[in-house]
C-alpha cells in the first residue's frame, strides 16, 4: 500500500475569473490573479491511498461517501495525473491499482467560502506526490479541469492564471508571480455574513453571463488585460494603494457583470454593500487606502489590509458592525489580533455610521501563505484504506 | 395679472438615461425611451402668475418657499421659455414682469419616485401656456435643462429622448413615438419598498459613472443603439414579450453600470432583488413574459403588465409579499383592480417562494397616459399671487 497526505490552501481572486471559453476544459475568457491564503486558517487536507487489494476507486469528503467514477471532473484530474505518471516512466506501483481518497476542509462549507479550489488543488497535488511527479506547471492545467480557480491554489504568494490561447488549454496555466515572502505583511479579514438566500451556483452564473451579458466580452478583452498589467506592477512594487483600488474595482465589476446577466445573478446582499460603504468611509477617515474589499460569488467580504493596520481596522469594524458575540473567542477566528495602540487611534476609532446588530456571523483573520505541502504519514486521513471515524 | 395652471405626468424609462456628455446643458451619452404615466396617479401641478405688481420672482414647492434666482436650472428654464416668447413676437405682457410660481406633487416625494421630471416638465409647459407658446420640440430642450428626463414628460405615450450630436444640444430633443391610445392596455404596478439607506443622488451617480466606469461607454455606444431600435419596433407592433425582455435587461444594466462605478452606487436593495426573482419566477409559472420590472435610482420596482393580467399578477404579489396592511384601502392605491377570475388562476395563484412580511410599503396601480394639459383658472394654486394655505 502506498499513501500520500497533503494540505492545500484557499486562494482569493483579485482580478476575477468569470466566464469560460470552453466549459469542458474549463478555459477562462480572461486572465486572473489571486493571493494564496495561509493554510492554517483555511485549507483542504487530502490522503490518497493506492493498494493492490482495493476493489474500486472510493472517496470520502468531510467523512461522507461521495461518488467517484461518476464525477467527470474528479476522473479528469485522476486521468491527467496518471497520464503524467506514465510519461514519467518509472512507477512505484501499477497505475491499475485502485485508490481510496479522503478529504477534509478545515473551514465550514456553509460559510460560502469557495472550498472547491483548495479541494481540487489538494487532490491533484496529493496524487502527484503519490505517483512521485515533481511540481510542474502541467499539474496546474490538470487542477484547472477539476475547478478553474484550483490551478491558482497550487502556488503560494500571488499567482496569475493565464487565459491561454490554444484550443486544448495546454497554455492555460497558473504561474507564481511572487512568493508569500515578497509581501508577508499582506493580511486579510474575512467578514462572514448572515445570509439565507437562494443563489445561482458560480458555474451556472458564469455560463449565463457569457451567454447573456452584453458587457462581459468587453470586460474580458479590453478591461482585464490592463488591470492584470497594473496589478502585477503594484504587487512587484508592494504599492498597496494601487493594489487596493484595482482590487475593489475588480470586485465591483464582477458583480456588475453578474447583474448584467439575464436573469440577473445577485451574490452580494445589503450587508455586503454596507461593508463596501464602510470600507470607503474607513479609508476616507484614515486619509489613505488601508483596506480593500473583494467579494466572490457570495455575500462574504474579504478585506485585504497590511498587518500593521489590522488592529485599527478590526476595532472600527467592531464599532460599525456591533455583534452580540463580539466578546466570544469564537467571534474573531484565526491569527490573534493585538489590541489597538491608543495613540494610533483617532478619538474612539469610529468612522461614523453604526449598522444594525449581528449583520456578521464571525470574522476570520488570516494572511498570505504558501502553496500545498506534504504531511508525514502519521497525519493520514485513512487507516487501512478507510477514513478516520467522524 | 396673468396666470396659467397645468398638470404634467411622470415618465418611467425603459431604455435608461445614465450619464451626461455635457453636465451644464444636460446632454446624455445615449438615447432613452420612456412611457408616460397617467397623471391621475402621479403628477406635478403648477401655477405661474405674472403681475406688474410683483417685486421679485418667488416660488413655493409643496407649500414651502424655495430659492428661485439662485437655482440655475430653474432660471435656465425660465430664460429659455422667455427667449422663445421673445422670438414669437406678440406678448400679452412685458417679459420684465416678475413671476410667482406654486407647484405640488400629488405623490409622496419620500417614496423615492422621481418627481423632478414631472416638476420641470410642468414648469416649462405652464410657462409656455402663460407666454402663449404652442407646444413644440424646442420646449423639450428647455425642460431637459431643468432635469434631463423632464423632456420626456412633455409628451404622452411612448417617448424617445435623442442624445443629439450638436454641442449646444439643440438636437437633443424628446419625440413622441406613439400616443397612449396606441397601447392603452399598458398598465403598471409600482411596488414601493421600505428603505432607509443613504443613497447617491442620481446626478452625482451618473457623473461618477461617466468618470469611473470602464463599461459605460461601451454600453452607450454599442448596446443602447441596438436596444433602442428593438424596443421601438416592439412598441410599434405591441410585442409585449420583446418589450418585457429589453426592459428587464436595461434595468439590470443600469444597475450593473452603477455598481461598476467607483466607489460603487447601489440603488436596489435585498427587497428589490427579491422582486426581480419573483417576476422571473412568476413569468416562468405562467409560461410567458407577463410582467417586466424596471428600477430607477432607487429600490422601488415598476412592473409593466397588460391590463388583463393585472389582477392575477397582483394576487401573486400579495401571496409572495404578505403585508399586514394588505386589507387596507390605502395599501393598493390608484386604479381599482377587479378581483381575479378564478378560472384564470391556477391553484392558489402562488408562484412558490413566500418572502418575509412587510417588505413593501404600498402598491400603486397606474397605466400609460397623456402629456401635460392646462387646467381652468379655478384650479389655480395661487390666490392673489400667494399660495393656497397648506
Amino acid at each position: 500500500m502506498f499513501s500520500a497526505t497533503c494540505v492545500a490552501p484557499v486562494n482569493m481572486a483579485l482580478v476575477k475569473y468569470w466566464g469560460k471559453r470552453n466549459e469542458e476544459l474549463i478555459l477562462p475568457i480572461n486572465d486572473s490573479i489571486s493571493m494564496t491564503l495561509d493554510a492554517n486558517e483555511m485549507s483542504a487536507k487530502t490522503t490518497v491511498c493506492a493498494s493492490e487489494s482495493f476493489k474500486e476507486n472510493r472517496m470520502w469528503l468531510n467523512g461522507d461517501v461521495v461518488p467517484f467514477e461518476e464525477n467527470a471532473r474528479l476522473m479528469r484530474c485522476l486521468e491527467g495525473v496518471q497520464r503524467l505518471a506514465l510519461a514519467n516512466g518509472a512507477q512505484r506501483f501499477p497505475l491499475s491499482w485502485k485508490l481510496h481518497i479522503a478529504s477534509y476542509n478545515n473551514f465550514p462549507t456553509a460559510a460560502g467560502l469557495a472550498s472547491s479550489a483548495a479541494g481540487y488543488a489538494c487532490l491533484v497535488y496529493t496524487l502527484a506526490r503519490l505517483y512521485e511527479i515533481p511540481m510542474n506547471e502541467e499539474l496546474t492545467t490538470i487542477a484547472r479541469q477539476g475547478s478553474g480557480s484550483a490551478c491558482r491554489s497550487l502556488y503560494g504568494g500571488f499567482v496569475q492564471w493565464h487565459r491561454g490561447t490554444t484550443e486544448d488549454g495546454r497554455d492555460s496555466i497558473a504561474e507564481q508571480l511572487v512568493p508569500a515572502e515578497h509581501w508577508p505583511e499582506m493580511h486579510m479579514l474575512i467578514l462572514v455574513v448572515n445570509d439565507a438566500r437562494k443563489k445561482t451556483a458560480s458555474t451556472k452564473g458564469m455560463q449565463l453571463a457569457v451567454n447573456t451579458s452584453t458587457l462581459i466580452q468587453h470586460r474580458a478583452k479590453e478591461i482585464v488585460p490592463q488591470r492584470i498589467k497594473e496589478l502585477k506592477s503594484a504587487i512587484q512594487s508592494r504599492d498597496f494603494k494601487t493594489f487596493a483600488e484595482i482590487t475593489m474595482k475588480e470586485s465591483n465589476q464582477l458583480h456588475a457583470i453578474a447583474l448584467d446577466t439575464y436573469p440577473p445573478c445577485v451574490y452580494m446582499n445589503d450587508v455586503s454593500h454596507a461593508i463596501v460603504n464602510f470600507v470607503h468611509d474607513y479609508n476616507e477617515s484614515v486619509g489613505s487606502l488601508q483596506a480593500a474589499y473583494t467579494f466572490d460569488a457570495g455575500p462574504n467580504a474579504c478585506l485585504y489590509v497590511l498587518a500593521e493596520n489590522v488592529p485599527k481596522l478590526l476595532a472600527a469594524i467592531q464599532l460599525a458592525f456591533p455583534n452580540d458575540s463580539q466578546q466570544s473567542v469564537e467571534y474573531v477566528k484565526g491569527i490573534p489580533v493585538p489590541p489597538v495602540e491608543t495613540e494610533k487611534c483617532n478619538t474612539n476609532g469610529s468612522v461614523g455610521h453604526v449598522y444594525s446588530k449581528n449583520m456578521l456571523k464571525y470574522i476570520i483573520h488570516t494572511k498570505i501563505g504558501n502553496g500545498p505541502h506534504q504531511l508525514s504519514d502519521e497525519k493520514s486521513l485513512l487507516i487501512d484504506g478507510l477514513p478516520l471515524p467522524k
